[in-house]
């Protein structure tokens, strides 16, 4: 017998946004930073499009680190939205804790800045309070590639998952059928040879039409 | 006691190719385009080399996605062919599941586009349902190679095995002795450098022999 | 006595686009799909906010190609647009080199699809034409890197100046009081960690006066 | 039930800095100097700030690996010194051993020169002596990526958690508010940009102020 | 006035493939090997296609260099192909000089392994002869991206053009209604990703008609 | 005759700082935080160590741009420091020409960020209004390798020299007898493996006098 | 109570070179060849500087793979070297195996090309067979990059632990007393970098007695 | 008419060794070690096996900067050897100077440590007296490669030639038949896979006599 596929349920998941914060993201070197941002809001119009409970945390945002970035209150404008005002583990901060569990879901998708820290700590402690944790590696950003790979593999080993976003959209979603022009317009805005693959397709259909 | 060496075997192994299409290819980053072309073929001749029980499926082929690319289809005319209508993961798709279970095999080599999706869900679905997974990790390619690590860390957590396509021939064949110039043509087509030395060494055993 | 500085001069530029198409974007992999779309937007942006007078051009949009992407027309819907019939080099097109000669202006800022063809012939055409041609290397895309070394150490040494979207900007804007908001507005949507500075300077600032 | 996160105390953890000498460092290629001096201090400096119990040892410092780097000395001047007479492996020293146990802590961070051997060895051998290990990676360099990425696969496989200077430091801190100035000056001595938000930062308060 | 366009034309050019043989291939690491091959069979079909009147040679092909690679003589079974017995720059044998000068030709298409040598030194002497060089950097290979880059330095000082086996092919061809399905070929054979574009297109297109 | 060698004087050179500002910086991603702040404050201490006259410019240093970074500002307080109210290429500002000219010197040594933009501009009118320019590239960032290698063709086909920190520190220096301990501090500071050369040799040398 | 560290013993190590044949080499891509070279002769000569007992084994050596490599041989004449005859498995070979039984050894350490399957058919199936295996991944060498990182994958999900020649080296070591001078010449032959090291160390040394 | 080309000649050319001293080797890492050893010993191979003039110098070879490494003495024992008292550009040393002078060769091979410096100064200042400079990029080393590029930028624009160990070697050379042996064996012993080439033929050779 086969080793049970823990798999994304859009109705068992919720969605926790780590500390990406203006000054913060600064910091990020393992991505180019027009990738890590179309991922970051990639996964915020995930969440929108799954109607995913969310939960916002920053940490001290009126400092050096800076406020969150404004697309991802735009997407989530009712989240809850825990402003820790000295934890770094955000699972340290009951708010925060309380948050989660008031989405009544056991899966989290979790991603952040940084990976090692903000992202890893709630990682960690997540999955010892019982949960299942998918980590979005490609939404989530650190200082250079060597930090990135020692934050996965610890997260990794102890037992969370590695994603990116668009196989979390993609596990989430399931069946295209279940909304084929939801889930076009989320690749289409966020992939762009995918978006380049429809703009053929389409006026080749309209041609045909025409 | 050491851990059992779970090995393929031409007679329990089948190949499953996930969603090779044109379209698609388009996406693929984490390959030189002919360093993927030539991976893919050579897999496709693996499966007729070997005679493996083959399954081909596409999603969405008259949409975006595109058509499979032709040289899969030259290779296995007769292989079952499902056209997903809708269903992300194959294994959602009760005909590829049954055209699985018709080969009668244990062992999947699976291969296709992209990696995280196409590939790994049917992979962790194969693994759920009993079957030993060897991913052909040079055959499927994904947007760039941080999505790749994260979609081989997830497979593997699995427990399913990552090979090449090289190693999948190499290991089903077994012995050179089993059909010489069968290996050697298969690895003269898809190795330029292997091609090379079979060229320097047959030009110095003619020249022997004039 | 120092050499002349060929300046790029708002009053004296035109921006010519040549085939950014649909088809033609998915072979470039000289640059993330990200970092690619984004340079080729923040261009066409450029040439609108500074007025510039813009000549777009694609090579069989009816074909494989595919057509133009939709954000280049969008921000350029009054532009000469010249859909060539099979001239591989758009300056063998007498359309397209009229309309070139019909803005009046001697500096010409290309970019294009692939850099070592569809720029890269152009370039060579213009600068024997009598022309003083800046190529944007981050919104011209081509296969890999070599080809894209090899078509700039052409382009290079006959005579045309290298340059990337952003020194394009800050060279045709000369001050930031000729407009700061709208050059302000032009940085933060396309140099995403510029926004963050944006971001926390502009959030300090209203908590001050708050 | 989920894993337990085994997670750095600052009153159960001891900090190991093995064999930094100036010889053995000149042979690290998988860093840039700068940025493994940057970690290396930095180390050395988040042992100081949480008054880890700290043990130094270096082989054959009279001879070619050199002496110790004189960062770490000064920043623990009263550290237990062991000065190896031959043991490549710092375990296989009973005083090292004796530093270690007289410690009294259980949870090990280990860095070191190189990190295959030197770091790799003590490790595997604390981990059988039942500590718990946490091996920096970013202050523990080697030959090159290669050799890199095998030790940490045979360490990591053994049990030890990979981190980074980082996310040492913020794992021990746990809360800003236990020191906001001292964990704010670590940083900004040892992260560039995050020192540059700060400048910003204070900056604009002290306008606002002014 | 702006500089001379010096432009490959069909009626000009000539052929030059240098030393591509089986052994020495196995030298070649500034390009994977599947890559490799495919570009220097493109080349051999360019000069195929457009009739390039070609020359081949080799340097002690009955040597551990190994015989030239089998397809490029069988695309080009009538060229002259001088088998040198010792000269390394190939200008020094005056039968290759011949074989040159009877193809009439001024611009001279060069290729060969390796790069610094073969190719680099035929350059230099064909410039000086007063030829015009062109030479395809992704059909020439070396040892290392360090010693390619050196002989594109050496080479490009020296006035000879770098291009690659596509922007030769477009620019001999010059208009794609010269001979559309050729051309299309051509690609189609050398460019996956072109031949997934045509792939989605002609199936999009029979879709319409049947 | 060979080309004359323009090579630095410290008598005939003054260095020229533009926009190291805390806030641009985080900008750079060419090189690593690390190595950048180790090239900066090395020109600064180059500038400072050769008492070359010192030209400081930033660029709405009150906005979201930030402040000059500390470390310059310490080691040249008496500098002349141009706050530019909103010309992008310094040389614009006639207060900054002034103070170039001030310094009575014809060779310029330059680095800023971002590299494109402050560095390049200021380079091409600087060499049009006849001085010797030499771009100090380590001590100079910008958004990526891409744009890096853009700045550099363009400056270096104008004439300016590219060198590196380094290079210009040995260059001025001419003879260590000149000041054999202020070369050696400046190296041990700035240069990780020089100063453990140091210290191996030194402590080898104290040991002998023991 | 922690893991087992599972030492190397050089009571109890043999050492199998698996394939290290002139053809074979040529194919592999993910070392340099300098680098490669070096690790293999390394390898060689720990086999002889411990006296482990060694086994080489090549396939179809008087075919296209070619002889093993002169310097392996050279260091073990008296070897068994079993030259297998069509298995590519070595493990499949019977007299393979019984030379590994007859060694009484319990640790392998295993190097060969390529690392996919020689290497990793071998290890799976000594694992298997209960030996304990530790593979040298340096002296292990293969297609590229993706091709090693799917065997390392596989090999060490079985049991396999990743080294390099270095370490190896050093844990059978255990102690610079046990043979000094001998392990101080075999880094110098294979440490460039230590060999410096030694230079500087004794040229100072014999200066101070002189 | 063409270029002249400059042309190796071994009648001509003189070789000068600058710096390659055991403690500034520890500086390089734009190479890998092995790399870098492999090449100097081949460049100083080559000195030997052309009979070139040789000059070697070094740089405060007693103090941290080390010795010369033994392998070039050995091969050059009675090349004259100008150890500087403290010039950091060999050309101001007039015993340099003399030395080159006295070998009345008037092209200058270059190699050295470091790139930047001392291979960048004296290749300048012997272009300005009228040498013509070969550099030698192998078997020159920096820091890293950024800084690699600046130097040979510089010393390109000012009419060096960018040249490999190899080329050089086959430039002098011209035709295998002067010495098919001698160059066979500076092959054999610096190119790993020229010597499998060399291995495999021979063997071929003879089996076929056996």
């Amino acid at each position: 017998m086969g080793q049970k596929y823990n798999r994304l349920d859009k109705d068992q998941a919720a969605l926790l946004l780590v500390d990406h914060q203006s000054g913060l993201i600064s910091l990020v070197q393992d991505f180019t930073p027009d990738d890590f941002k179309n991922s970051v809001i990639a996964l915020a119009d995930i969440g929108k499009f799954f109607n995913l409970p969310t939960v916002i945390t920053t940490s001290f945002d009126e400092g050096p680190n800076g406020p969150i970035v404004p697309e991802i209150v735009e997407r989530h404008p009712e989240a809850p939205f825990i402003h820790r005002p000295g934890q770094i583990n955000a699972w340290d901060n009951e708010d925060f804790v309380k948050a989660v569990e008031a989405t009544g879901r056991k899966q989290l998708i979790i991603a952040g800045v940084v990976t090692d820290v903000c992202v890893g700590f709630v990682t960690l402690s997540a999955i010892e309070a019982g949960y299942d944790v998918f980590v979005v590696t490609d939404a989530s950003g650190t200082f250079n590639h060597t930090v990135q790979q020692a934050a996965w593999n610890r997260m990794s080993a102890a037992g969370a998952q590695m994603m990116n976003w668009f196989s979390v959209a993609c596990e989430l979603h399931r069946d295209w059928r279940n909304d084929m022009e939801g889930l076009g317009n989320l690749l289409s805005n966020h992939l762009p040879n995918y978006r380049n693959l429809m703009t053929s397709y389409f006026t080749l259909q309209d041609a045909k039409k025409g």
